[in-house]
């Protein structure tokens, strides 16, 4: 990767959207205009099947251009999310041409010279990045919301985790894959499948992205290392089950914490309830407890469910929701562009 | 509760099935015949509102009859299955009449006087009886199926699991809730709800029953609880999160299990190979898993996605699938039935 470190940011930036017409790329645009993020020029790129189409921005339409590797001239920053081989081959270039990338894929979350930011949890590593910065993958930035407070105050060992994974986690084709499928069964025809290997209607996969040679999914272990990176905690272990359910959008992960230091639900609600872009929703007695319905199009995570762990003997069980569209993309990603401003 | 030992069971026995037009009830019934349970004669109890309706046995027509207290004479084995109230109000008074009761309810579980049985695992129990034996928790048993054999072989200390839960749990009224809900979705109607406290299609819920003052729902303790007893293992201990998904039938189970000696995938699979009434599913590379729509209406539980638990030093994941009106219900409670034509 050639090391360009932008230390300045203009103050109207031109921002280019890379998988403009995504479901991911959608409400990036929507998000930087709800949030006035202060645009000054707005360049959205994608495949070239995409070409032509007209999307709206501050009450303009944009027409969705060609990504190539000359695409990134004049641009200040560019948020991608066009999976991770589109962002190997072109991330290089845009960096090249002096761009800052957002890049929503898996594909340098990893790399030591990319940072990867909640900015919630660690901001200020965005400072260190040489052209790419990493979004995280959504379920470990929607845990990590809640999560991270607690390792702050408590200091996190391990956790235990199952997740409850939307379809909009695997894009726009996937949503209508369990629109056609609910409209299948209601209508008696037999059920297509194209996306996912199973009928998710009515149905829980335990399969969220391809398996390891451990038996883990790339998905499932992604909670481990990229926690590991964003909290900069290498000792923090996790063993997850990530499974995808038939919710359109918002994902839901039960967790159960191990902590070094004793905890108490009282404890733990006071610093939940300091977190930011983290809203404690826990009242049993009246069945209030994050709900992906009820998630959906907000930006803030919600936690609930509260309770110390009876397995663990310093642990804590809790059941964390959010739009994994939003704080587990898009709107992390706006984030992220908003911390480069401060620069 | 009188204690009346019936030590030798007819080879024809008289039975009845209370709440025989529940979700439960039916699959009772399906299950007696299926099984070519020696049934001498058939009796079907419920309440007055289901009284005269006609369900059909070996192809004979018989009616619904109003469950009172005097209705178990001449009765050999009663199969409840109509709640806890009813099992609590009822149960005493078929003992009385010289009956076995096979108690689906939670009511008597936690009775020291009451055997909690699944068969594969302590069916030698049931010769402990004093009138009532109780069939236990769906989710629990289901569980048990993968996990008990894995502590016959490694000695399990506790486990952490998620559930996702079919709405078939919560009996017929909430199967037609949420196909009510998915029709008024998919034709633009307003939702509405009478059984769950939010909606249930597209939206998955982490609550199960009702709470204890601690936070954990009485579903979540069940698995700790009732474990205990049926593994004759005091010192289990288990933190269970239970989740309502959008589900018809089957429910599902993530667990990571942590063992007194080392364990591997090898032998962990060979173990679960040899357990009675289990099917290892574990194919990743084929994405072959447990999964809920296909254990739909099978007597076996399943069991896949066996992996090295990567947050414990002896610890195995893993994901179980089963039929919670079978396993978790009308067949344990069949076998129950079976067990007692031994005596």
């Amino acid at each position: 990767m050639t090391i360009i470190s932008v230390l300045y940011m203009k103050s109207s930036p031109h921002v280019a959207v890379v998988g403009a017409t995504g479901a991911v790329g959608i409400e990036m645009i929507k998000t930087l205009e709800k949030r006035n993020f202060p645009v000054g020029k707005l360049t959205l790129l994608a495949s070239a099947r995409s070409v032509g189409k007209k999307l709206t921005f501050r009450g303009q339409e944009i027409t969705v251009q060609e990504l190539t590797k000359t695409s990134f001239a004049g641009i200040d920053i560019a948020l991608f999310s066009a999976g991770g081989s589109i962002s190997r081959e072109f991330a290089p270039a845009a960096v090249q041409a002096g761009c800052v990338v957002v890049d929503n894929s898996s594909a340098f979350r990893m790399d030591d010279q990319v940072p990867l930011v909640v900015p919630e949890i660690n901001a200020a590593d965005c400072r260190n990045h040489k052209g790419i910065i990493a979004n995280p993958n959504c379920t470990t930035a929607i845990t990590l919301m809640a999560l991270y407070p607690l390792h702050q105050a408590f200091g996190c060992k391990r956790i235990f985790a199952s997740s409850y994974q939307a379809v909009s986690g695997t894009g726009a084709k996937a949503i209508a894959e369990l629109e056609r499928q609910v409209d299948q069964i209601v209508t008696g025809k037999p059920v297509t499948r194209e996306v996912y290997p199973h009928q998710i209607a009515f149905n829980v996969l335990p399969q969220v992205d391809s398996f390891l040679s451990d038996g883990y999914t790339k998905e499932e272990m992604k909670m481990q290392n990229e926690g590991r990176k964003i909290m900069h905690h290498p000792g923090f272990r996790a063993s997850v089950t990530c499974v995808r359910v038939p919710v359109y959008r918002a994902h839901s992960i039960a967790i159960s914490a191990e902590f070094e230091k004793p905890v108490t639900v009282e404890t733990a609600r006071a610093v939940l309830s300091k977190a930011p872009g983290l809203q404690v929703v826990d009242n049993p007695a009246k069945s209030e407890y994050p709900l992906p319905l009820y998630m959906t199009e907000q930006y803030d995570c919600a936690v609930g469910r509260l309770r110390l762990d009876c397995a663990l003997d310093n642990g804590l069980c809790f059941w964390v929701s959010g739009d994994q569209l939003l704080k587990g993309a898009a709107l992390n990603a706006v984030q992220i562009a908003e911390e480069l401003l401060k620069f």
